[in-house]
């Protein structure tokens, strides 16, 4: 499949769209997942136009998991988790449903379930005061 | 928690017991996960004692994903897999079962759903099958 770039996280990457941004530098970016599976849900995207594993350079590939470590501390941080997963989806089958390569980032709670993947949008307000703590919580 | 050196996967990369490897460079080892979730479920682990993605030296998480995609490819060819998955736990509760890093690579089939992680263990003679076909496709 080639790349599309009108999918939904180019458009944000482009500033087309607006999203709840925690983290951005020269070759990443780092906002609020809409539909979290847990409270700091956060996803991390190269700039560069990669669909999947397959056809993302290996620079961006170091440069959005160094992006994730720090993703991964600050929300530990900032939520109080007790642990953090790293999930990154390639192929509809395999559940990716936005073809421009995102990592996520979820946190867990003991005793929390985590919510289903893409599923339910979370309220404004909300996404808003988490990466405001996200934010505040990032690694120096 | 300290990092244990006598963790499962420390004695793996001392080669203290055997492992389905299917590669190895400087940075990284990469091999069948022996409770896979699915034909092909592979693990890639950093060669310095981390325990999780929080005491990490960033440039060795980027070999890991480099090597992870490497592996992606691999899996993807030979098991004509319809996706990969790639997953990363840190902590008991986020599922995380072996205290050093390990980056999962799980190859989805459509129509097949995913085992249980860390459930049940595969037959020997199947993964060095498995470990064999990977080893054949791992790109040059």
């Amino acid at each position: 499949m080639a790349y599309d770039p009108n999918n939904i996280f180019a458009r944000i990457l482009r500033g087309e769209i607006p999203a709840w941004r925690v983290y951005e530098d020269e070759r990443t970016l780092a906002f609020m997942d809409a539909m979290p599976q847990s409270d700091g849900h956060t996803l991390v995207l190269p700039k560069s136009p990669a669909e999947n594993i397959f056809d993302l350079d290996p620079a961006m590939a170091a440069a959005v998991i160094q992006t994730g470590q720090q993703a991964a501390h600050a929300v530990r941080q900032a939520f109080k988790a007790d642990g953090v997963m790293l999930v990154q989806y390639n192929g509809p089958v395999a559940g990716q449903t936005v073809f421009h390569f995102h990592l996520h980032v979820v946190p867990r709670y003991a005793g929390i379930p985590l919510l289903g993947h893409a599923r339910s949008m979370a309220e404004g307000a909300v996404l808003e005061e988490h990466a405001r703590r996200i934010r505040a919580a990032w690694p120096a």
